[in-house]
């Protein structure tokens, strides 16, 4: 069995505990947790549930640590701190400093010999690995991301700041006009606004000025002003009845060309549909938590990445079960 | 420069051939064929056209040989013999046969510290890292493939020792209310008629009964019995110009559940739309050559496939700029 421990216990690690009991060579040791440990109660009987401060403590406990904290300043910290003690995994999704938390983190987790696995989830992860392989296998040719229909926490957040707003949830949804043109190898340069609308149902404070704060939304710099955004106005009610999940998705797809003189197209797509965001990229990072731990028993250490990651090492199938089902 | 053989030139070894040019650290230094070599012209300038018997005497100037004969009766021999003088890397794609011919190719390359990648291009390939990615991030779930629109070379050739027939050309399509009820989650459990159509286009010879050439189509076992089978009549000129191509393609969808109670779908869908099934194989199998050129350089020797390679040894950039661009 693989011992695990869940460091922060929001939406992903209650993902991540739930994502345990579908794997039977995993086992969930702890969670751990900022808030006092008897304020908080595991979907699973008789789970730890221990501080923070008492983590280093349960080193020989636990195979691999995952990090369930935010990218904007928890994981900076968190991950290079713990590939101290542990084996760990997280969900770096700050593209931009990608580059900078894995040196910090490889340096940690090679000067203590552990495996620490970065950026974990569909994007980055599995949209990552889908964008490496295309380019690989069609050298010539375009890449197109897009998100949704799913909702986003940060533009939901976005527009809960607006005066007279009392809660919402945004959308981002993929432009079918777009897609259709891309998949028809029409390789499009798209504007921010081609490639996605954002729709939003939003409850008002009683009394509040409908139009100003859809015209708030419709123009705040970098969230919705270069974007079509739809504003709908909706009952509390409504929005807990019909806006209360955490849906997501997407498509990465490359097109490129082969053939002596590039006569022939070929279009690679690779999509998700997906009723939770979190519990899915927890999917993911149990899988991937099972790759880490294999690692280190080869005797491997240091960042890795999902492009470093041999695909078998994700399946609790051996080699030999892989070739005869699922070559 | 990783220095590239092709062994047999057919529309697979033209295909690698095309898409070496794509790919600037690799170089194809000789093309080897069964046919006299003086009788075989290639697509590119100043290569050398030796004869299979010669191959061996080439062992210090070819990096990775590519394997281009048939699954049925070349690549069983071949495989194991050549990975005794060199990297090899084959298509072997007789799904049932696979694990023998990993046995018997890995025992070849271990012995002669070579490695050897077998079963490499869209399925068995790419396809098959689809299922086994989309299968350990969500254990609990259902597998679909669907191939098309695309030519069967073999069900086309099964047309065409019919008495009466001139020419042939038979398209594999997948059902779209399969493919409709799959994406919906619905876990439909699907017979073989329900997954796929057949569509021929034949060329019927001068007097032929056409009557008995359909139904001889129609009811033939293994091919065509199985499936709701569509045969139009037209002339060779409406063949040659409208069914020249050998288009392929098709689907992999896994769909799955998470959640304590196990109340949220996920669909991963991965597809591809390919103008030529023999290029879109060979730039596959030319990413996967450099893996193998690469897990040679660093030690490694034995029978590999899809599953246990990083997907990091595809591509020609490096680790740094992976992070940076793709992830």
């Amino acid at each position: 069995m693989i011992r695990v421990g869940i460091m922060g216990y929001g939406n992903l690690g209650r993902g991540i505990e739930c994502a345990l009991k579908q794997n039977s060579d995993m086992e969930l040791v702890s969670v751990f947790t900022r808030r006092d440990p008897s304020s908080v109660k595991t979907l699973t009987e008789g789970v730890m549930v221990c501080s923070v401060e008492d983590a280093v403590t349960m080193k020989d406990k636990i195979d691999i640590m995952i990090l369930c904290g935010g990218s904007a300043t928890d994981l900076p910290v968190q991950t290079p701190e713990y590939a101290k003690y542990f084996n760990v995994i997280d969900s770096f999704d700050t593209h931009a400093r990608i580059p900078e938390h894995f040196d910090n983190v490889d340096a940690a987790a090679k000067e203590a010999g552990n495996i620490a696995v970065i950026s974990c989830g569909w994007d980055p992860g599995m949209f990552s690995l889908n964008r490496l392989y295309a380019n690989a296998v069609l050298p010539e040719g375009n890449d197109y991301t897009f998100w949704g229909k799913g909702v986003s926490q940060g533009h939901s957040d976005a527009i809960r700041r607006i005066e007279g707003v009392a809660d919402a949830k945004q959308y981002t949804i993929p432009v079918e006009a777009a897609l259709a043109s891309v998949r028809n190898c029409e390789n499009p340069t798209l504007t921010t606004r081609e490639k996605h609308i954002r729709e939003c149902f939003v409850v008002a404070k009683e009394g509040a000025d409908l139009a100003r704060i859809e015209n708030e939304i419709k123009t705040m710099p970098n969230y919705f002003a270069d974007y079509d955004t739809i504003v709908h106005f909706i009952s509390q009610e409504e929005l807990d009845k019909n806006h209360s999940g955490i849906p997501h998705g997407g498509f990465v797809i490359r097109t490129g060309k082969t053939g002596l003189n590039k006569e022939n197209n070929h279009v690679i797509e690779y999509s998700l549909k997906l009723d939770s965001n979190p519990e899915f990229t927890s999917s993911v990072i149990v899988a991937y938590a099972r790759a880490a731990y294999r690692m280190k028993q080869e005797g491997m250490s240091g960042c890795k990445t999902v492009f470093d990651i041999p695909p078998a090492y994700l399946s609790p199938l051996s080699g030999a079960e892989l070739r005869k089902h699922m070559l």
